[in-house]
């Protein structure tokens, strides 16, 4: 498998307003492709207006909140594209569709690097971090996942959040936690 | 607890070569704590030279070389102290050591940030470069835990590597499977 890419991708939608949701980039040589799930507004938005800006963010909270219900986050124009770019994020990549597979089940949209830039440098890895990251991911999967193999890595995973998060990490993780409790609950 | 940067920090030996090694670095409002187990050459070094460099490494190798034998990553001078920083990574900090504390098992070196700089845009999150850092640190815990135990975590991190590792990843996962492996063996 390719390297992939966990970020945060904006599209425009068909009223000029923003699809903004976490999304993998494979990476394919010097080109990113995104190939969003059915559904998604993400390839609509794509085939109408041929632009991606992908954000790296520094605040966890987007990624868990995308997942959470929790949708509003700061943005501000891209430099080159007719694009948007998370405000608060290290570094973003403007992309531009060079070429559309259509597929039934997972469309590939090849992208071009029109320009990128840095915002904060990123000095190292937080390990709570990523470990919401895991979490939001997995919490996308639980109605195809055991119960046992959900609250096992959700274990694991908070290990990590006890020895290395901060204040954002640890409201981000509280989100997905209780997320997944409800699915157990039965309320979602 | 408070957020934990894991990064690769490099110090001044007594003979002005550099001690490079990946460490946590703590974070507190607007400073940075490095506190060192002992034995560490970090201790005597920030002691007399007061000033670290921290790097986001662009590639895990770096840091799961580190903890496999593999430690001469290039290198280049950082811009306002007398310091080096990967030449190959994200963004670096330059710190000074403001305030030390001795203690018998970690001592603590409060720093100042003197400058900070980004060198290549970080657009988003590999799933595959947090695992490698887990199991590097995993790798060095082995007399300490179980055998079911860090092969169970192995298995889970290998997940994140086949789903979504570059070459990079790949052979830097490779580096600690093996020291893991060499370790069952009972040849470490």
């Amino acid at each position: 498998m390719p390297f992939i890419l966990e970020t945060v991708v904006a599209t425009k939608n068909a009223d000029d307003t923003w699809h903004v949701a976490p999304y993998g980039l494979i990476r394919e040589a010097e080109l990113w492709v995104l190939a969003p799930f059915r559904p998604s507004p993400a390839i609509d938005n794509l085939r109408r207006h041929p632009f991606a800006v992908a954000s790296g963010p520094t605040d966890m909270r987007v990624v868990a909140g995308h997942v959470t219900g929790r949708r509003d986050w700061p943005m501000v124009q891209a430099d080159k594209v007719d694009g948007m770019r998370l405000a608060d994020c290290f570094g973003h990549i403007e992309l531009q569709v060079l070429e559309a597979t259509d597929d039934e089940t997972r469309p590939r949209f090849r992208c071009g690097v029109v320009h990128e830039a840095a915002h904060k440098p990123f000095a190292g890895f937080n390990r709570a971090q990523a470990a919401v990251l895991e979490a939001a991911i997995l919490s996308t999967r639980l109605h195809m996942l055991p119960r046992d193999k959900i609250e096992a890595e959700l274990k694991y995973l908070d290990i990590a959040i006890g020895k290395t998060a901060g204040e954002a990490e640890r409201e981000a993780w509280t989100w997905i936690v209780e997320k997944i409790e409800a699915h157990f609950a039965g309320l979602s």
